[in-house]
């Protein structure tokens, strides 16, 4: 059962394929050529059903470009490095926005013409600002750019680390401070960011906070190791109600890869092997569909119903995360029960998500597995899980091409 | 087809076994005996799955309990009123925060224990704490909290016409204002509660307000009178994008039997007949699954697909509107069309949507009605639209067997 060097090609061939596919939709599709910036709601064939600009998926999308123009020949065109180019004067000139205290936030969604329409009091906004400047910067060699960047993440730093108040949420007598998985995973993912290729000087600034990632994610481990759970107390102890039992597979897969990732770039095999049993095998366990195939969008750990209506649908990113997830396990250890579920995850995304018709992929489906919202592009879904997917699975089967034995 | 006088008399039959059904449940588990106020996360089979209290359901609690002792024999027992009583008190003691302009502003959601943990930037919990200390000091004759509602009104009016920075959102460059139909359904709802039986002087103080919410709940019939939008300006046109285009049937239906509730109030035939037209029998046209029965959470007018991604599930509480509507509708007409409406939305809920193995109603059912969260309580749903619509319709129902012709 296992997927032989030949299907790996064949694998390599259709991910190749389909990146060509989804790059040629976003470029086609979501630039505005009047006001800048990009188009994020567009409909199943490609049409704009809704003007609105949303940060996270304008940020996501210039670092998308510029990554696959920076590191993949056949991207390295003149038309994708124009079009981040423009896309991240759009987000200088209108995303940021300053709070009451004068700090810098970035609104979460804009109008056509780039007017701030709502802040979020969380810091997702700005994390993909960062990851679009520090990309941008890499790619253009602009230093105003990437100061830019690293200010933000000061910032950013700041609201984790020492004072979230500037986030504009009240404080209040029954809110507990809480460890949310998805925090410290997009910390660790800016820091691999801003550090790739920039040198020993900032790979020992950011280290420290690299090491305190890890250990915040890693408190999400928990029942003896059983279960990762989204929410935490700051301590790592188990938060009562809904909150403390609710499971994300999806996000516990992605903290995976990142894991993985940061195992590789400091050489320590212990947390590679936790980010591998923990954050990849163990997910996939408790978060597929036995009866329909498929990842869970939510689960509660004790098998209660989940409170979230979504609960049970197959969005496309979890399954994106899963690729990457266990490919990248699979070349780190070459266990085939790895490569055997991949090929599970492979087999039920591409016969499900990817639009033969249009072009891009769906991304929200029943349990069943039925289409339910048809569009390809929404206020949280861009060009980024799709193509950051197959361009990571892209990259390991060219490794894994390559070192074949 | 259409119901005769013997199938209305085992209609009202069910219905009064639903209601008590269904107020057995609720006395039986909801009852913090330890700290006060409701569980309101209680699970299929009556377990509490969280401990946290959610500010709207226990106002509607309150006034429902409040409701059915006033005007109903045999739900006038001292352990209705007393839970009544200790709810309204928990609400009094704890509900209540003030914002940063000192105004009263109530939480959303609390610990089991009273503390508040999340406030919304909306007018809701402070609707719902209203209609709950109104309805109680009918009950009680407590003149206090008789004020004191109507101050917690004069602060919602203000919000409302005047100035909204109290609700604590900052006001964003891209913002236009809108005009939600939940603001005035709302307000009318809660003129019709506060002048209930309080005579002339009260009755005039609000007559201009409920003038006021007419119009504004008019404003949301659009495009030459097909379609109820859920969002417009407040000059009452269109407004762009996914916003503007948002239907919500169930909403609307509630909006036509609180416009009917009006239009007798004050003898207006013109206004009953546009509720029946416009909210009622139009929101079913467009609303209704013909594929699989039911009605839609949410659509787009121009049949763009919604980016909830619940829009095509089938919740309890419009099924609930839906029934009081058309059963109040085909009273006001005795149009027998009306009531085959009534029969068929009838049929549908009380076929999918009651538990009759643990009592009570699920409220999460797929686009194609199975169970899809199986909880019997949880963040917004509590005891309120079921026994509502179970007391609305079972006396509408003893008005039409008394008068039948």
């Amino acid at each position: 059962r296992t997927m032989s060097v030949v299907t790996l090609e064949k694998c390599r061939e259709n991910i190749q394929k389909q990146l060509d596919n989804v790059v040629d939709f976003w470029l086609k599709y979501s630039h505005d050529r009047v006001h800048g910036g990009f188009f994020t709601c567009i409909g199943r064939d490609g049409n704009i059903y809704d003007e609105l600009k949303y940060v996270w998926l304008q940020g996501r999308q210039v670092w998308m470009y510029c990554r696959l123009y920076r590191t993949m020949d056949r991207f390295h065109k003149p038309e994708i490095l124009e079009a981040a180019v423009a896309g991240g004067a759009f987000l200088r000139k209108f995303a940021r926005v300053s709070n009451s205290s004068g700090q810098w936030k970035c609104a979460f969604c804009l109008t056509r013409d780039g007017k701030a329409l709502k802040v979020q009091r969380t810091i997702f906004s700005e994390c993909f600002y960062i990851m679009a400047m520090d990309e941008l910067s890499k790619v253009t060699g602009d230093k105003d750019m990437q100061l830019e960047a690293e200010q933000m993440m000061e910032q950013l730093i700041y609201w984790v680390q020492v004072d979230p108040s500037g986030l504009g949420r009240p404080q209040l007598p029954g809110e507990v401070p809480i460890n949310s998985l998805s925090v410290p995973m997009m910390l660790m993912c800016l820091v691999q960011q801003i550090t790739e290729g920039r040198g020993q000087e900032v790979s020992q600034k950011y280290k420290e906070l690299g090491i305190w990632c890890v250990q915040q994610i890693l408190q999400h481990i928990q029942r003896a190791g059983t279960a990762i759970l989204e929410n935490v107390s700051v301590d790592g102890s188990e938060l009562p109600g809904c909150q403390g039992r609710l499971q994300n597979p999806g996000h516990a897969l992605e903290a995976g890869w990142f894991l993985m990732l940061y195992g590789a770039q400091w050489g320590d095999k212990e947390i590679q092997r936790t980010a591998i049993r923990n954050f990849v095998e163990l997910p996939y366990q408790y978060g597929w569909d036995k009866e329909h195939g498929g990842l869970f969008y939510f689960l509660d750990v004790d098998g209660h119903c989940p409170t979230q209506l979504e609960w049970s649908m197959k969005l496309w990113w979890p399954h994106c995360e899963a690729l990457i997830a266990f490919l990248m396990a699979y070349n780190h250890t070459r266990k085939p029960e790895l490569l055997e579920i991949f090929s599970e995850v492979y087999q039920y995304t591409f016969s499900h998500f990817p639009d033969a018709e249009n072009g891009e992929w769906f991304g929200y489906l029943t349990q069943q597995g039925k289409v339910a919202l048809d569009f390809k592009g929404g206020p949280f879904k861009g060009f980024f899980h799709v193509p950051r997917c197959l361009y990571m699975c892209e990259r390991i089967l060219d490794d894994l091409l390559e070192n074949k034995d």
